[in-house]
């Protein structure tokens, strides 16, 4: 696995979820890349699957965390923890305008510096 | 990163694509993992993140496809080709049972033996 590019945020303290993030940014993908972004169009939603590069290892106490949400601990594959056995995280973007290989998107829920492995069309 | 489970499926030729398929198999996650699924109950949607275990190695000219569904190229972010630059699959499928570390699902898209890397609720 290897990054195809970077997301760029303005916020160091960005909201937990895409799904109640209005937060805007960017997905700047490698130029070497940029062909393959030819059919992404403002007013789309796209899915990124992006790699959790800040968290800690996963481990044996982390098999259940307590949601922020919640008050007791949950099985991780029932959570959107970024501690997880393969530290991939998947959000859900607005894209609002293509500028070459970059995205500038709506609904970010990742830190400045994310790694981005994939992008895919939402339900396609 | 490492794979969490294994798809099991008796269907060869499964159907392309999550939202058309009605095919049943088994998730089975590795019995280390057991505490992680507590949470996945039968009813539920859940996200299965895989890889394309038997997908060519990505190159230049997979920058544009033409998918199944369609006569002209498309850039592959906004396709669901198995041939992209980190072959990581993404499929949406309903629980059916959980029998310890064995989740038998509805909807499946991928080929019986792929790796699994990760399991997410579906809109948390």
């Amino acid at each position: 696995m290897r990054p195809i590019g970077v997301v760029r945020s303005a916020e160091p303290d960005p909201p937990r979820h895409w799904s109640v993030s209005d937060l805007e940014g960017e997905l700047r993908i490698d130029p070497r890349y940029r062909e393959a972004l030819a059919d992404i169009c403002p007013g789309e939603r796209i899915v990124v699957l992006f790699v959790f590069h800040r968290s800690p290892r996963f481990a044996r106490r982390h098999l259940t965390q307590v949601p922020p949400t919640r008050n007791e601990p949950r099985g991780v594959f029932s959570t959107c923890s970024p501690v997880r056995p393969n530290p991939i995280g998947l959000s859900v973007v607005d894209v609002l305008r293509v500028d070459g290989a970059t995205l500038k998107v709506r609904g970010l829920d990742m830190l400045d510096g994310t790694p981005i492995l994939d992008l895919k069309p939402w339900k396609d």
